[in-house]
């Protein structure tokens, strides 16, 4: 019945990064994120704005390097120099990247250390080894969520219903990584609500509006929602909101749920690589 | 009550890959794994020469470097010089390492094309994405075994028992990556038999022996035994195999399940290596 507020989770967060750059601004550290925007898509430049609100909270400069050439070579050659540039502790390439370039890597190009979205191959490795690494932020916002909601993942039977290389892998390892007993579930799978009604803890990265009843949750279950879909003009997540709140003994909502914490926790990444950095 | 046969599975893909290895000398290249053996270990040894029988069997090269000096200089350095040397298509750091060295890592020193083992924060990475990648034998081993077995593992409900970064976690990324809908559990988990019991297909990796009694088995599962473990002089592996033969459909044995396969995997790793660099 609790409904979990993730705007004022964020509100929090960012005022503790905010200190934390302050701190680093005392040992002459300025906090820099560079993003590699490429092309003009509206999309693109509206996530680039929305990590720019959050990173002037928090006082971490932005670098917004534009690349109008739509070539792997031309990205890699920003991201290679921006790697190298002692200044800049964190880079982004912003997806989505225009139809030719979709899926480009940015292996061995950009050093894990500064791989603040957690992009590479590397990065996606400390997951599996449980060593210290970035992780990619929607993944860390969900785990962060559950943290600040006080939710014990110790022994606890998490499903994570999708399976991306970007939500659902990285959120499947890092709770069991938190010692959850951990079960993906996706398309292949048979009968996705009798095994979501085992879960204490459900985290929903489908893409698929309000899919998610009352059926597919445990009465208690915490249910978290990382779903963002449009109904017209409306966002709503992957789950049924409204039938699903009775039952659920927490639930993000969306908007207000996953969603804010999750530019923050990029720019988390940020600060820690300019510890590590300098 | 199938028993699946490792050792003749190990037979038949040790001649198929003998015939890639003749294919690949024919064009002038010789298949070559580096092992670098660092100190005196006779467990460390005696893996070294099994994987030279194996490799004698298919006609790859081994070469052997010792490293005297137990420092981690001197072993990445060895590793670095083999990563540069084009006649050397993979390269492993055979385990044990003596105890200063525990947990080293060659992740920035090893190219991902040549890390046959799957040591790297950059192979383990390649399952999250699941992109191209050498997967660590063992891990490896379980999907070779499963698939020649006829075992059907999309949609099936695999549960993994253990989550080492070596077995645990590789192998239920790759039932995932093979559309198996996939639990791991581990000593944290609550009441691992009752979870094991839904599986079609289980995978013990925990390293206790005869530890998974026939109340972990759903009557006619696939069980897959990874555990190697000594009773005595004889080795037994983590499932209790008279127990659950009558109540499994099918199961690996050990010895002459997954262990024979092993080595043969990271034979075909280093052949798939040798393929792709030359």
């Amino acid at each position: 019945m609790l409904q979990i507020d993730g705007r004022s989770m964020a509100a929090e967060l960012t005022q503790e990064l905010k200190a934390e750059a302050a701190e680093l601004a005392d040992r002459g550290v300025v906090p820099t994120i560079a993003m590699v925007l490429v092309g003009d898509d509206p999309s693109a430049q509206s996530y680039v704005r929305s990590i720019r609100r959050t990173a002037d909270a928090i006082d971490v400069r932005c670098r917004v390097v534009h690349v109008a050439e739509a070539t792997a070579a031309a990205v890699l050659g920003a991201v290679a120099e921006l790697d190298a540039d002692p200044a800049v502790h964190g880079v982004i390439v912003q997806s989505p990247l225009p139809p030719p370039l979709t899926g480009l890597r940015v292996d061995g190009v950009l050093r894990p250390a500064k791989d603040v979205d957690g992009a590479t191959a590397a990065s996606a490795g400390s997951l599996v080894r449980d060593t210290p690494g970035h992780v990619p932020a929607t993944a860390a916002a969900v785990i962060e969520l559950l943290d600040r909601a006080g939710v014990e993942l110790r022994g606890a039977h998490a499903v994570v219903i999708g399976r991306s290389a970007v939500v659902g892998k990285p959120a499947a390892l890092l709770l069991l990584n938190r010692d959850a007993t951990v079960t993906v579930c996706h398309l292949e799978t048979r009968d996705v609500p009798a095994i979501a009604r085992e879960a204490d803890v459900l985290v929903v990265a489908i893409g698929s509006a309000r899919f998610i009843g009352p059926d597919y949750v445990k009465p208690g279950a915490v249910v978290v929602d990382v779903g963002i879909n449009f109904d017209g003009e409306k966002l709503v997540g992957d789950v049924d909101f409204d039938a699903v709140l009775p039952v659920a003994g927490a639930i993000t909502p969306v908007p207000g749920g996953v969603g804010p914490l999750t530019t923050t926790m990029l720019l988390r990444n940020v600060l820690r690589a300019a510890r590590a950095l300098s």
